[in-house]
């Protein structure tokens, strides 16, 4: 397995795969062909034997001149607990770092437990919302009407 | 009329607004929150009497260092036909030649007659496509299957 740089040549490949990946869902429209244009030297895909089986888009705030972001993260369901997530993560840090961020963010859903369990385990807090559901800070209609979020952060070494 | 930045505070406004701009179409997937958080330096919001009746959100392409990208843009049906997407653009051009961008990109469906003469007018041009329709070069597949997209570029001065 390798990791690389996005390429413009990967949303042909990528974009009807994550709708797979997500059992069916329309998830491509969240991952637009700007982000394989315009953020590809802080994307990542993750390939085995040549197979896209992880990717990574994030990219450095461009108002908030100390953080980055995650965006969209994915996993082939074929590879999934194999830390390749993790592995990501960790390049997308190191990334980051070489242009002078020290905070990475990022935003999930409430009902997403593994998302939660898994930022909180790579060292992510979460942010103080308006509300707290379940012992989780919850920042209502962050993403729209009825789309409660949590917002996560951690800070880099 | 003025302009401002976008702030992170005009998403809940704005969000459910474009979906009636657009005549109910679910548009507002295509603006998600982190427009409103990592790119206000570059988005404009028109405002008339402290009502929104346009936007313009674009960036500073971070892959391509001498490139800025117009995402989407907006007027409120009541407000077109006033030069509003107009002066936007002009001002997004004044914004990005600041960060030293001197080429502004976007992107448009070649259904969207209105957008290609705008554009055409703006001093846009069209990027050499793989093919030709009506005289119109296209990108085949460009945002995904049986999504094809004209590609204009604008060198500012």
């Amino acid at each position: 397995m390798n990791i690389r740089s996005l390429q413009s040549s990967d949303y042909a490949i990528l974009s009807p795969l994550i709708n797979e990946w997500w059992g069916g869902q329309n998830m491509s429209d969240r991952l637009p062909k700007l982000f394989f244009e315009h953020f590809t030297n802080t994307s990542l895909i993750m390939e085995n034997d040549g197979e896209i089986i992880g990717f990574l888009v994030g990219f450095l705030s461009q108002s908030q001149s100390n953080e980055a972001f995650i965006h969209f993260v994915g996993v082939h369901p074929n590879y999934r607990k194999q830390n390749i997530a993790k592995r990501l993560y960790d390049v997308f840090f190191h990334v980051v770092k070489q242009y002078n961020r020290n905070i990475v963010k990022c935003v999930t859903s409430p009902t997403n437990k593994v998302s939660i369990a898994f930022h909180t385990n790579m060292g992510f807090r979460m942010e103080k919302g308006d509300k707290t559901i379940d012992n989780i800070s919850v920042y209502t209609n962050y993403g729209g009407e009825n789309q409660d979020r949590i917002l996560f952060c951690k800070i880099l070494e």
